[in-house]
């Protein structure tokens, strides 16, 4: 059997994706490891509809939404293998299933920055996480450490306030580039103390981990804490796009039309992974770039008529 | 008092522009007549995170939403007129009100097409129709017509199947253009009748509409009905960007840029009124271009500085 269309990626882009082939009737097939960044987002108050919404909740929304649909949906199964067999594209998982499709949908999204800093790795599990909505309810009553300026560690450090007795925001510049919201409500919250001008340089510990080292105006500075979470970005998935010969720019996004067609004929794009939407990497905009790319493949199967 | 930033436009581009503008700390305001098209729409099935959801009610839903987060709103007030003195834009009501921000975001949406044949004029609201959300229950037990092949005719006339006993669509092509969902609902709906490559020439009545004059293969057909609605689609408003001297294409939509800024400085434009999203006129689309022209109109005034 061959599905018109396989999207990789569960998050908002891959899911909307869905959404929008469904409606357009394609025989789909969605396949993603977990439901990505937005899952793991403790609060979100931007995505239209909702005034306030946990990711999971709303990520968990829209996977229903494609199944009800009839999407096929795939979770928990890693892409390790994509190439284009002719005009068809052969997929293969990490459970060692194939799957062919006239078309594909790569949203893929990004993966969370390492430090790579000494420590960073054996406490991982310790005291060291890179998700805060995972872990937060581990360090009730604890001190703990969040680093980087973002919107992602803001809210992390917001939502590590309702546990943890302190949290240190410690950043490399001098203010945090969060939203203004975000700001106001760290400034409002006794429990966060922001650490500017800062860099990690290592973690320390004996079973799990006791201190971060920084560096901050040319001298070292040790802080005792009992979790830290980094949150300084995000590198996009690198592997599908390789093995399809996908052009990437110079960080790892897959350049895009405006259609969101891909260099290689068949394979679209949507999401944290691609260039557009002026690199605001929201859920609207990947939802609506997910609705682009769908709106292409349909179009894209038509002219290549039947089977 | 100078806003930060006036929207024009309800519909979703111009309250997802509120939202997000709102958690930029932009003192916002937005103007507009009505809730714009998503609100007559019947139902809506493609919406991420709603699986079916009336239009009025999503819409209300993005409007609660803006409000919450401190938007303020004026709405049935049309703006009549807009003009830059110096860096400030002066935007005055159809009650006579002024007001002056330092950003625009023009996010108004487009108007439905008229017809333009006879009697057109002198049965509005006596059986002719451009709203079928609004005037559907006025058709109980009746005979009523469609206009036109899009998603909008489509949805029309399932709507209206509800009400009426039959339905004709008629069309000027061979086929629906409309989504294969739609279409396939269509099919299996035994009071809907579909009347192709047909032309509507003039409509007939006394008090009341009676019957449409049709011209279909070079010959003239008169059909018997109560009720005819036009779904031939939308014309941009074009009135405000002349004003504000904002480009625009052949048809009257305005050209932005990726940023969704226009060739005016400080105006930015967003939804179905501009040219992006591969012309996907969607509530997805239009949110999402929202979301970044707010974000534009954010780094513009900030880049201005203060007062």
């Amino acid at each position: 059997m061959i599905y018109d269309l396989i999207i990789i990626g569960l998050g908002p882009a891959g899911l909307t994706a869905g959404i929008y082939a469904a409606r357009y009737k394609l025989k789909t097939l969605i396949i993603g490891r977990d439901l990505g960044q937005t899952a793991e987002a403790w609060l979100i108050e931007n995505y239209p509809g909702f005034q306030d919404i946990k990711g999971m909740e709303l990520i968990e929304k829209f996977k229903e939404h494609a199944e009800k649909l009839g999407v096929e949906i795939m979770q928990m199964v890693p892409v390790n293998h994509i190439k284009k067999e002719n005009s068809i594209f052969v997929v293969k998982t990490g459970d060692d299933q194939e799957f062919r499709a006239k078309s594909i949908i790569l949203a893929i999204g990004m993966q969370k920055r390492k430090m790579g800093i000494p420590g960073e790795k054996n406490f991982l599990g310790k005291g060291v996480s890179y998700c805060a909505t995972c872990d937060a309810a581990f360090f009730n009553n604890k001190v703990v450490g969040v680093v980087g300026g973002s919107d992602s560690a803001a809210t992390a450090a917001l939502m590590l306030s309702e546990h943890a007795k302190m949290v240190y925001i410690i950043y490399r510049k001098d203010a945090l580039r969060a939203q203004p919201a975000w700001v106001e409500k760290i400034n409002k919250n006794p429990k966060i103390k922001t650490i500017f001008n800062a860099i990690p340089k290592e973690l320390k510990g004996d079973d799990v981990l006791k201190s971060v080292v920084i560096e901050r105006a040319g001298k070292t500075e040790e802080i005792a804490l009992d979790g830290i979470f980094f949150e300084i970005g995000y590198k996009p998935e690198t592997n599908l796009p390789a093995q399809l010969g996908v052009e990437t720019d110079e960080y790892g996004h897959i350049k895009v039309k405006p259609d969101m067609s891909t260099n290689i004929e068949g394979v679209f794009a949507a999401g944290d992974v691609t260039t557009p939407s002026e690199k605001l990497r929201q859920i609207i905009t990947a939802s609506a770039e997910g609705a682009i790319a769908a709106t292409s493949a349909y179009k894209y199967i038509k002219s290549k008529g039947g089977d």
